[in-house]
């Protein structure tokens, strides 16, 4: 039987979705060694693809395939049941066989929250960047255009990346500031909807548009970048901390 | 000079606010250790109370008396500097000389956070307590009102309480449910406010009123427990957790 997961972490604590090395933590080891022991034997979860070390989930998306057939509850029960507290699985479903988590999804959405004022509250140190300087939320925002559409963001990326085509698409990319009375500042998050995102492309992107909303780098350079693809004109990848995988789309 | 602080803390790593052993990490104890290497010597920052080890505050008050003359401002950037991210200074403040933390405070707000959700959120397990079962808000909130006014809290305190005097009055009490669309879940926000608080009060209180809310007690045993300081009559102390110091009042 194949269900279908959704799946919530802080990321802090994670060395990321994947596994690399047995002695890391990460969310698919978690997932694994839990999924694994009720199974009785290796299991393997598919995530929708990886996330960053330190970097959140609100809606990861991933598919199991089990020998077992468990009542969809009693699995969810019985999974966040033997899970830190920092990951749960919201929800388990029944899917068809060839639901594939990575292969199937048609997008994602992820959300990079910036805490702009003189001092971060501990209660968003966890979930975001802090940012002391005064940021341009309207110059921002005329930027963020610049980005839509289908472009080859080789300037926005990690060198090292492994995908073989550095070709997305980026449908909605947003920047709103709101009021956080108990932090007592402004916290503006950036969101970004795309079919798909390269390695550091949302964290390189977001690190660009604050240096465009201190007033460091102007339109025309982001042009440049987004059209040349030379690195040198992005600017610096913004913390994994503030990034967050807030939805899959199939 | 005497400084008044606001300060904030995620409670979770602390074994609450006050010094006891030298091995164990507390607020306070943090607190001095910085104040201290700024000052050059020992300090003692004296806050408005204790807070339980896991407990958090939005708006704890301190004050501490530095031979040094600080610009506050100055004073915030080098505290904040050395402290880890987990507690946070978030004013500095001149204050009279017979500013006194504890002894000036003529009363404290405490909310109390419940996740009403089949499964509890990583990014709100470490700020609020878990209820699966149902909860009746309505049945919670008639009885709050039983809790108004003067009484000796003895039922609804640690046994081992140091305080001469177990009288205390509270002016505020309601219980609110929102909906929190990122956790799928209903929060529920235990809100007091009085002239102070013995030892795991709040706690023993919230604890209470979730059976209230399950239906495991009626309001004729809180009224005699209220009245008669039976402590067989009080439901458990609720976790840590869930705690939180939101403002002091002078």
């Amino acid at each position: 039987m194949n269900y279908r997961l959704t799946i919530q972490y802080d990321g802090t604590d994670f060395h990321g979705w994947q596994t690399q090395t047995e002695r890391q933590r990460t969310v698919q080891g978690e997932l694994e060694r839990v999924f694994g022991m009720l199974e009785g034997a290796a299991v393997h979860v598919c995530g929708s693809g990886r996330t960053d070390a330190g970097a959140h989930a609100e809606g990861q998306v991933a598919n199991v395939k089990l020998a077992k057939n468990f009542a969809p509850e009693k699995l969810l029960g019985a999974i966040n049941g033997n899970l830190a507290r920092d990951v749960r699985v919201l929800q388990v479903e029944k899917a068809d066989d060839n639901f594939h988590a990575r292969f199937c999804a048609k997008g994602k959405t992820y959300v990079y929250r910036v805490v702009n004022a003189p001092v971060l509250s501990p209660f968003l140190a966890r979930y975001a960047h802090h940012e002391t300087r005064a940021l341009d939320i309207r110059r921002m925002n005329e930027t963020a255009r610049l980005f839509l559409g289908t472009h080859d963001w080789t300037a926005f990326s990690a060198a090292s990346s492994e995908a073989e085509t550095r070709v997305r698409t980026i449908t909605e990319f947003t920047v709103e500031a709101s009021r956080d009375e108990r932090a007592n500042a402004s916290i503006i998050e950036f969101r970004l909807k795309g079919n798909g995102f390269l390695r550091y492309m949302v964290r390189s992107i977001v690190g660009t548009m604050l240096e465009v909303g201190r007033g460091e780098k102007d339109s025309a350079t982001i042009r440049k970048a987004i059209a040349g693809g030379d690195r040198n004109l992005a600017g610096m990848t913004s913390p994994a901390c503030g990034l967050t995988l807030l939805k899959v789309h199939y």
